[in-house]
């Protein structure tokens, strides 16, 4: 059972409007106040309806809240912090959906005052897709939400916390901010910066064409061109926060590659087959742990619905 | 109108199998005649029941046959050539759906005799699952197949050759061998070997569990483990068969992302965000093209059916 009553999202995107969908799915009935930096957003998510009211200002949407979620790329959570800090409600809870931990909490923590706990928390979820028009109920259906509570946070609120993502369909687990920033860096971070430049590559080769490079992608490429989409603005401020992991993971990954392209150089079939077995029961594993679709490609034959063609 | 009579598919896996499912969905009433080296699989095949008829060598299968498909991983081309060359009809076309195309020219071409066409050709379309049970007619529906076909080869016989392409669903284009390996190692090679060396990295460190790059997986890395689940013995034949085209590619690949891990080390935002913003465009250029569905994440949400969470 969800025990806030009334939750304010700072930023108005694909998150916070999932979020907010999420909420009414779980027949929530208390107050989503909503805000945005700009006007723009606002009104687009003023029009969509999700949120019971939108707030001009952060101060103005987190007074009265006991929750609060920051919901705007990492680079601006420490002075958002700032600036909610003097209308946050003694007992509440203000919490965070960014894929960096530890320099959210450098940035976020200090301006947090006595009687507010502070929950740093992060949905491993989302789409290609950005803005408050990109928001579906069942974006944390089956997902994990991590929490990186800091010592001294009384337990109760962070079940609260884990109650309420559990409600949105989430499953839940706690983890120390550094681990995550680890693991994030090998499942997100530097696979987000390898298909962002595989799809620059792709783009700059003057060599191949435009239009060979979007025809032809069914081959594998279109996989990288979905993750390379992503918002960049969210994507630099992870790159930028989460320096010291990206790179170290960053240089396991062309360690690795050096090794696989000079048995390719060298002509050595026997490292290349052993190492592609390899990777074969990771996927298998992800399935089984409800984590993808064991459906081919996918399931895009399925989304796409293409039109079957007539035979000439 | 398929003009063929008499089909040749040797191997018996992915690609094979859903050129049957195809052809029988074109309402094709020739022959289709399979084989693979393994009993195995030919007995799955024959269970399956796609093929007109198993037969149990390479020659057996293409004898009357007026179009040979060579289906196998591109390092067992040549020898099969080689066999089945005594046994070619006169008027026939003899053609391969391998990755890479200027090496199975140089190993094949030399054993087709005289009066039958060998018509090189590889359609774009695969999934990450292999074998006879994995095939469907829906396969090639919209997807590119390109032809390479070499000097002097009659007109009649390459456009009878796209007909049939486009009697399965696909579009039909031709290409000059050595374009085609160089494009190919841009839209498929080089993706799958960085998806396979991020799968390794994840699954080799010590300080991030398996459990973890599992469960972890929705934020990026699962789309990787599903293009390093593919076949690793046709993967190994395509690297080492087109190197050159594939080690050009890497270089350019390697050299951009040094590029990125400095802008990250020095903390340049703008670099970062014009190249992320930069990438974005592409993405759009192949949904427009048909290539791949806007739908969020592929529509997994539509694909997995998952089952809504009880709200606690």
């Amino acid at each position: 059972m969800i025990e806030y009553k009334h939750v304010a999202l700072l930023g108005l995107g694909l998150i916070s409007s999932s979020i907010a969908h999420a909420l009414r799915r779980a027949g929530f009935d208390g107050k989503i106040v909503g805000t945005a930096r700009s006007a723009a957003t606002r009104q687009q998510a003023a029009a969509l309806g999700f949120c019971t009211r939108i707030a001009e200002t952060n101060r103005e949407a987190v007074t009265g809240a006991d929750l609060v979620i920051i919901c705007t790329p990492v680079g601006a959570m420490g002075g958002i912090a700032a600036e909610i800090a003097p209308a946050l409600s003694p007992g509440a809870t203000v919490t965070d959906v960014g894929s960096v931990k530890c320099r959210i909490i450098e940035a976020v923590s200090p301006h947090i005052p006595d009687g507010v706990d502070f929950i740093p928390g992060h949905p491993l979820a989302g789409t290609e897709h950005s803005g408050p028009a990109s928001g579906f109920a069942e974006l944390f259906d089956n997902r994990w939400c991590l929490l990186t509570p800091l010592e001294g946070t009384e337990t109760a609120a962070i079940e609260r916390l884990g109650t309420f993502w559990q409600a949105l369909g989430s499953r839940v687990d706690t983890m120390d901010p550094s681990h995550h920033d680890l693991v994030l860096a090998v499942t997100s971070h530097v696979p987000h910066l390898i298909a962002y430049t595989m799809v620059g590559v792709a783009d700059d080769l003057q060599r191949v064409t435009e239009s060979e490079v979007v025809n032809y992608s069914a081959a594998g490429f279109r996989d990288f061109t979905r993750i390379a989409a992503s918002d960049p603005t969210m994507w630099r401020d992870v790159f930028l926060n989460n320096k010291e992991a990206t790179l170290e993971i960053l240089g396991r990954f062309t360690e690795e590659l050096f090794a696989l392209q000079r048995a390719i150089r060298t002509g050595d079939g026997d490292h290349l087959h052993d190492y592609f077995t390899h990777t074969r029961a990771i996927r298998r594993g992800i399935i089984d742990a409800g984590q993808d679709t064991a459906a081919p490609d996918f399931g895009r034959f399925v989304a796409a619905k293409l039109p079957p063609k007539e035979p000439s």
